[in-house]
């Protein structure tokens, strides 16, 4: 059998490409030689299986793109509060070349627009490198993103520098502010080289779906930036990643994106996937047509929106029964699916209304798919209050669903591994 | 066994009440004369379980809560579209009461801000309601979202409609855009009784849980307004929902939220809970301090956070079982957990890799949690696929998780309800 | 013989025709019924004798123009703090019907925008008139400028009523911040019936001539408004008169000017003219296209530029004389010419220069156009000077060019009304 | 005697010294070292003769003075069209430092800010010039309105472009949007040597006086820039000379007026004087406390706000004499003072009037003061109209007032040099 996802990424492909609107940068003449017919996209599950379509290993330059990955070294290399000091996180409603400075202090609103760009490339690597260390560090960043050594197209590069007297602009500016502590010449040479950088809509996937993967890259296994960064990434791209069309595309395609110039344009759903696409066609808001059209039919295709109220699950509870067993009272709770916030308070409450009449509790956990942090806290708070009410609690968790269940103070937990040994436990009493 | 979630809400409501930073809005009398020492909190599951703590009955007008569900109403009467023409999702950068109208056309950025809102006002019901209509529109879904009937603080909203010229200001701007249709004053007096509905904490975490629950109200069961609306609504609240703090909300609470000047705070997240809290001081951006402090708390305590990934889940895949079955080769795909885009990649995947050495394939989904519409699709595409390639394709499938499943355009399919049936088939092939 | 002007006011009237350019002003109906090809000009001298051209008679709404007739009337009832404090002076560079209020305070930016002239009109008359005294203050002070009862065109009012959102939004805005302190229904209503004031080129005319010659109605004679209040208004129309096409004006025009949207314009230039022209095209910035065009060229024609430095005079000292008068040393200086700051520094410093050799010094001022105050202070400050110096000083003086001259503290003079009486003196000496 | 200007001069500065508000501009280090209490000021005529009290001799960075001087030199070099194209003529209402440029274009909104002034330093001297001829050519240029070589201050130079980030700024924006066609970082290189030129009150208000002077210096005599541009100069001046308060300096000062950071500030009153005054503490404007109240205080003590009506004019008509000469009606009109639009218009006024009856009119200019290019113009276009309606026209000029009167197209005119020669013609007739 043949897998359909490649077959239902070339349909839409096809669907999307009919349009022939918008037009290429031209802002400078290496852009405008893009071929502006290419289209190809690429999906990335976050371990790091590839599906793509069309000219999905077209190399073109990262562009705008590189500005959340920049933004997630400059978190892992100087901190949340370190790199907030000097780049905010609120959306500008401003075009994508324009100055958006936070009265006063001159910071930028956020990492997304060039203003905060340039001051977040500043922000990579430790303080005090030079030039080119710290022009290596942002490199060696996206490369181990993409999971591959990245090059510069020294052409665009070129190109960008004769005409980059708006970001030296911005630098400057940043510079009177002391947002930039460097030298704003410098620092617009090596975000040039960062934008200049050449990928596919393979490696953008890889990339994207190493932020859906909390930091940890899909197929190197590397962990590049740590969970919390990769959050605050995704937060910003949802609310900063769409210039000033970013609450028609969280409306309308709900995933954390990114586009840039050059036709690039990716999207991070988390837990998820990556998905990238390329077409340099460009409307007004400097994003790619095609790409917007091919992200809002993945979105709805393949229900990825981030407020798509998920399927209804099957109760965590699957079943409850009681027994008397030697004249002792027992009631076992057989739980499935995943043990969150939402699913740990349904058993909890079946505990609360359940728990007076017996004395032995068992929770089986086998069939449990996943159990979050806050889920493993709130079933054990529920093993420590039974215990304190007399209760003789057991896990039956055969294949460790529940590593080091410790029910805390006063709790106390009995864990066994198969029916049997349950059946032996019951015996045993 | 005594529930621990309201002792964890009375701890993080202690733990918040700390600060006694902020002041009371004062701009009508009425409202400054809230004790200011209030602070209460309502967790909603979707399935309608309410736990709180502190002042959870106490009584407040909705404020600037109501917007968005009123955003919802309109959208349900109107369409998208039709509001859409009127209203935009951008966020707008702005303080609460300021203009912030699309240049050129007048269309107010959001629903959020009151321009927004006052328009929003209008689009409730049919067109051509009169003013009491209108109202009583408003009135009866706001309660359809509550699950009771609401009534209006008659002294509140008399105090607004005394000093409501800014509200007024802009209801005549909107009139001149015709953005609005109807008399601006009369639009005025019904959006200010609107803002004038008594709530409690409990009241606003269960109208919350509707959203985060596809609009369908956890209590009375109604669906009040269809899911995509509720997706709409609640992407609204992500980008424009906490005015001029929204990226700093998303990035460090994570949750669709809006706040109102009276002290509420709402936050819905999809599949999952609605909360509330409610404490008069307000912050500079005009939202209840010991609110967002408390929010915060429950996002990280809770992994409410939108970006978190999701705990790592045991594969879909349970087990893979070929066996040869009286000369024929046969395999059993055995299915756990959540069936959606990226689970279903995973199944389809190893179906890609197994399939070319069996001829008769199983589907042991009895172990599925929940199947979403993209799963369904992705499974049916690949028993589409097999049956062409000649395959015959089983679900075992006893509790119905996939109803009524096709194949679609040259597919074959059959269901066995128990493994006895199963094991029948084989034999009888 | 044919007085030359009305031939020249023709002339340029024709050539100004020539552009069909601009469309008349159609936002309410009654406007846009306006001939778009009506064109008529009327000069008026400061003693008020009128020159006109085209359609000079026709009737057509005030509209804007009434605005710096209407703060005239509040600086004159309130005084310049108590305007000051609701309206301010600055240009607001913004287009004629925005928003443009101070930020904190809600202040207008300046008495020529809508926002402006509304709080204006609320602060013609006293504190505490009601709406029709208030409207009535404001009929009557009009008139008074325009010499003649002016009558409100019903229909052009009722038509601005029905369609005042702007304005009514801006007066609610207004009243938010206290800056009306009156009803703003009742504020946009009177505001109203003041635009739609009937008048002609005729008076316009003569309305801007009161404002050039200090505020004094140049037929009927009558005093309506204080020198430093003409000369207020006179600076706010220079910065701020021709929204934001402010700057072209004074560079190319540099009158100060007011114009209306259904069509008229007018200059005052102070000390000399008033012009006002009447052609309903207007331009994007809402001014009349021909009466622009038509003043730029009378500006040229007729150096009624502001900056123009003025033809250079002949030296205000005609003719220095020294004589030997029965042994006494005796000078006389014979001035000529207007007697200002500048002109009185040349006397003062010839004086320096040839005193020390005479006794006796004669200023003959028969030949004196004109003394304005700082020139009559500097020369009896001479006067005294000399006194001092223990010289003895006369004037001739035989029109009474320099009324009561005290020299003050220490000095002496002697007038002297003729040549004869001054040999008289001479020999008496 | 001793002249009463520098006694009054030296009260003003005793009464405005007083206030000890304001700071030294700090934002370079050189600036701040200077001394706060230095407090100097200068007038001089348009013929120049200097009046100072205080420190006029204390020499200081010219800073933004320098601004309207080189836009006099790009306007004299480039022409008005060619300056236009780059830079604006409208007041921004932005403090000083702000970026403010025309959207879609760039070009800065007038050229007294910053940007509009390193637009107007690259557009003085002839395209082309090397970045060192360009200064050379500034420097040469104010050099000449000052009437002296002036000297760069090397210190507040060095100081001024290592914080020049903002300028640096500026000129790479404009170099974007091809304002600027140089290299941004000379551009700025030069504009601060520009800057740094160093100036004392007396350099300061001759070089006022030159402007108001119609561009020629008063004291060399040389013609530095045309008229017409000291004219533009002078407008741009009096609406954006004074950052965001033009309006309010207008209203109360009403003088072309240009402010430094270093403590400088001038005015120029066209036809009259220029005025310098220096103290270094500012304003939260970044205008001299002390400065703005002296300049306060002359404006209302010597009349020199634009907008002050002139003192009342004895008539330009001082005697209208008819008698027979032989049996021929004769009438002479003896004018007086000045003979501009409003005058000739009186004039004209009176020869409508009694022309009929007479055969000859004789205009006796003797005791004309001054006729401008209008005035002129009118008396002649009269003496046409009376040739042709078959009048003898003649001029007693014994000054020769009116140079080479030509009355055109079918006029006829005798001038006579004295009574004598008038009697002479009337017997010979």
């Amino acid at each position: 059998m043949k897998s359909p996802i490649p077959d239902y990424l070339a349909e839409v492909l096809g669907a999307s490409a009919g349009t022939g609107e918008g037009a290429v940068a031209d802002y400078i003449p290496e852009l405008a030689k893009a071929d502006p017919d290419r289209f190809g996209v690429t999906i990335s599950t976050i371990d790091g299986v590839l599906y793509s379509a069309g000219d999905a290993d077209v190399e073109f330059s990262i562009q705008s793109i590189s500005k959340p990955f920049v933004y997630a070294l400059a978190l892992a290399d100087r901190g949340l509060d370190g790199v907030l000091a000097k780049v905010g996180v609120e959306p500008s409603g401003d075009a994508f070349n324009e100055l958006s400075l936070e009265p006063g202090t001159g910071r930028p609103r956020n990492p997304m627009i060039n203003a905060g760009a340039i001051a977040t490339h500043s922000l990579a690597g430790a303080p005090g490198l030079d030039a080119a260390e710290r022009l290596e560090r942002v490199v060696a960043g996206l490369s181990a993103f993409a999971g591959r050594r990245l090059e510069v197209d020294e052409q665009v590069c070129a190109s960008e520098l004769e005409t980059a007297h708006r970001n030296l602009a911005l630098a400057h500016i940043l510079r009177s502010y002391d947002i930039l502590e460097e030298d704003p010449t410098q620092v617009v040479a090596g975000y040039t080289r960062q934008c200049s950088l050449l990928v596919s809509t393979r490696d953008l996937a890889v990339m994207a779906a190493t932020l859906a993967n909390g930091g940890r890259q899909p197929i190197t296994g590397e962990q590049i930036v740590p969970p919390r960064v990769a959050r605050q990434v995704l937060s910003v791209m949802t609310t900063c990643g769409m210039y000033d069309a970013a609450g028609d595309w969280v409306t309308t395609v709900g995933i954390p994106a990114k586009s840039g110039v050059a036709g690039g344009l990716i999207g991070a759903l988390p837990g998820q996937v990556g998905v990238a696409t390329f077409s340099p066609r460009l409307d007004a808001h400097g994003n790619s047509v095609r790409g917007v059209h091919l992200f809002g039919r993945m979105s709805d295709d393949m229900g990825l929106h981030l407020m798509d109220v998920p399927a209804p699950s099957r109760s965590v509870l699957r079943k409850v029964r009681r027994f008397d067993d030697d004249g002792r009272s027992a009631i076992v709770f057989q739980l499935q699916g995943s043990l969150g916030f939402t699913t740990a308070e349904v058993v909890l409450r079946a505990v609360v209304e359940a728990t007076p009449v017996t004395e032995r509790v068992v929770f089986d956990i086998e069939r449990l798919q996943s159990v979050d942090r806050v889920g493993r806290v709130m079933l054990l708070e529920v093993v420590r209050r039974l215990s304190l009410d007399g209760r003789e609690v057991l896990f039956l968790d055969p294949d460790g669903v529940i590593p080091d269940p410790e029910p805390g103070d006063g709790g106390a937990l009995r864990v066994v591994r198969s029916r049997e040994e349950l059946r032996a436990q019951r015996g045993g009493a």
